[in-house]
């Protein structure tokens, strides 16, 4: 029995914390956080016997909010939510004025500079984001030379499931992340290649190629994958000239796209050629497909709306692009916003604007606001209505 | 100008944190963290007015020591390292006791549970994981059926430059991280596809295909795309009897290598076939390649020795099997060790077995300990060894 408590002891040792003392000291306590209860309420947890507040707040609730989280005799802090609709949200902590992710949650996503917990409440829509027992799409972290913007750059490419095997090709998809995002928050945050791979799998759309790029042209990728020169010098990205300089939509049309169509198997065509964005995406994609009648024949537009903020903005341009791309006779225009989203109005405008040139376009108007929870409903609504005919 | 300060702000709401309330209160006062210095020292700094202590600790570092950070008259708290040899490493904040990754370091790196702010001290060191402007590989999420476990899993592959235009045949490293790790640390904290795209770029290593597999058979993939189910379950893979039973390693042989094999442009015999892992991939390295003399002519065990703290241990077997291995003329055994590894008696003992048993080996022993910093090391070593004549 000595022997074998010597292995257990030894092998404990090897897996466990303990060979990063840091996280040891860290996870002197671990407790369960989060935990979903059977009515879906969820309880978080932090063991903090020397904070004074520790608060919760995520994207279940109104994030202007929080829940303060009461400190039990043994220095662990507890709260419980509101039974929650089966979704995905983040959350974070508070501890005395601080925010952070939850220690004990394993499970962190990013998008751009936000790092935070994930929490997935079972049911019906958590079903579409899940991994689930289907065949699996392939994501690829690929780079390429993109000459317009003058560097090496970084992009995620989902094949769908077969893709390997086959001999056949494909439709693509070109989805747009948002300002402060970067290539990887469609599949970190938007789940895309597992909503895809679940529709696929319930012949709900049909197999497709997604592409994800970089929308800032000053970085070469995803804050861990660009060079440390460029992080030392720390470009600030969140500056209007650093998003509007249309370098990143000239470069998706000569620099990706071509690249795309001569390295994977590709129906090169319009009607396999759509294109989707949400925000600063949704703007992209505008920009793009508005200087580019007949390219694309299935185009999204995810809260978004009309882009008179973003510099000179003229309306009769707009306009003679608008009735340009009606004439391509794009087979679908989706515009997707919710009901709070701080960008309603201009959503409403672009309607308008839409509307009066004639420009026919779908709208979907979800509850909620800016947030991911609409732009994965939106892309699990979207993927099924492309390369239709 | 009216119209261009709407702009502005317009563009600042949409692509700045207000979009996201949560992370913008956090963010009320940005400020740089961590700063580099021009004697390679770093100030690491959080604004926490309400905070009483901040301490920050990292793998530049003593684990086991701290920093104290010094509150100012802003709320700003600082604390700056001594000068710091080139290398990546990790840290965290100890806010009121609680550990968290900088808030303003949007570089976070994730092996296993272990979710840290990254930090990189330009030099030769960091020049061998930094993104350098060479070809790059492509990373690969892939999903294969693993029958002997019984589950769909996932890993990550890395194919090298020009793989996808080529129509060449390419060895295969298969590359095993460590207990409490998933199939992303090798390319998360290892760096593994940077080191390759740097090595290969510099004629020091052979163009090679990398498999990283998920080492843990209760685990499909890492916690972000494991079924939720299993999520829910919170399934405890830390135990020995997670690790020991022996699966992983014959799905390595019977499920991984075939789909590999038929897969992927691959050169499929023992001398374009290596494999190399640490802690518990080292471990697992050893009985793969103990129970299949011939089949991998290169083997890398970095910070591992003798096993015989796994459970019952047949010395007789073992001598036996390492004849066998040895007779199969490996063209490399390399074994890695840091000085102040806390395994470092075990790998004392293993090699106290194979000189006596005579079997053939190459040492090397690094200053540090059971780290990144040393298997990061050992695998840009490794590398430009394997696959030669």
């Amino acid at each position: 029995m000595k022997k074998l408590n010597l292995f257990s002891l030894t092998l404990i040792l090897i897996l466990s914390e303990i060979i990063n003392p840091a996280i040891a000291q860290n996870r002197a306590r671990p407790v369960k956080s989060p935990e979903v209860l059977p009515d879906n309420s969820v309880v978080f947890r932090l063991y903090a016997p020397d904070a004074k507040t520790i608060k919760v707040t995520g994207t279940f609730m109104d994030l202007t909010k929080n829940i303060e989280m009461v400190k039990g005799d043994t220095g662990v802090f507890e709260a419980k939510s509101a039974p929650l609709p089966s979704d995905m949200y983040v959350y974070v902590f508070i501890v005395d004025g601080v925010k952070m992710p939850d220690p004990n949650n394993n499970i962190v996503v990013r998008d751009g500079s936000y790092i935070e917990s994930r929490l997935m409440i079972p049911g019906e829509q958590a079903d579409l984001y899940d991994v689930k027992d289907v065949p699996h799409g392939v994501v690829s972290a690929v780079w390429y030379q993109s000459p317009i913007i003058g560097m090496s750059r970084r992009m995620i490419i989902y094949t769908p499931p077969g893709y390997n095997k086959s001999k056949d090709s494909y439709p693509v998809l070109y989805l747009l992340h948002g300002g402060g995002g970067d290539e990887e928050g469609w599949t970190s945050r938007g789940r895309a290649n597992y909503i895809l791979d679940n529709l696929i799998a319930a012949g709900k759309a049909k197999p497709m190629i997604i592409v994800m790029t970089n929308g800032i042209p000053a970085n070469a990728g995803s804050p861990g994958d660009r060079p440390l020169s460029t992080i030392l010098k720390k470009v600030d990205t969140s500056t209007p000239s650093a998003m509007t300089t249309g370098k990143f939509e000239e470069s998706l049309v000569k620099d990706v796209i071509p690249f795309i169509e001569s390295n994977y198997r590709v129906k090169a065509n319009p009607d396999n050629r759509a294109i989707a964005g949400l925000s600063m995406g949704g703007y992209h994609t505008q920009k793009i497909t508005n200087a580019n009648p007949g390219e694309f024949n299935y185009i999204g537009v995810m809260s978004m709306g009309l882009y008179n903020m973003f510099g000179p903005y003229d309306k009769e341009q707009h306009i003679a692009q608008l009735k340009a791309l009606n004439a391509s006779h794009p087979k679908l225009y989706f515009i997707g916003c919710g009901k709070t989203d701080f960008l309603y109005k201009g959503v409403t405008d672009l309607r308008a604007l839409y509307d009066e040139v004639g420009f026919k376009y779908t709208y979907r108007e979800s509850e909620g606001g800016h947030s991911w929870n609409n732009w994965r409903l939106y892309l699990s609504e979207l993927a099924p209505k492309l390369f239709r005919e």
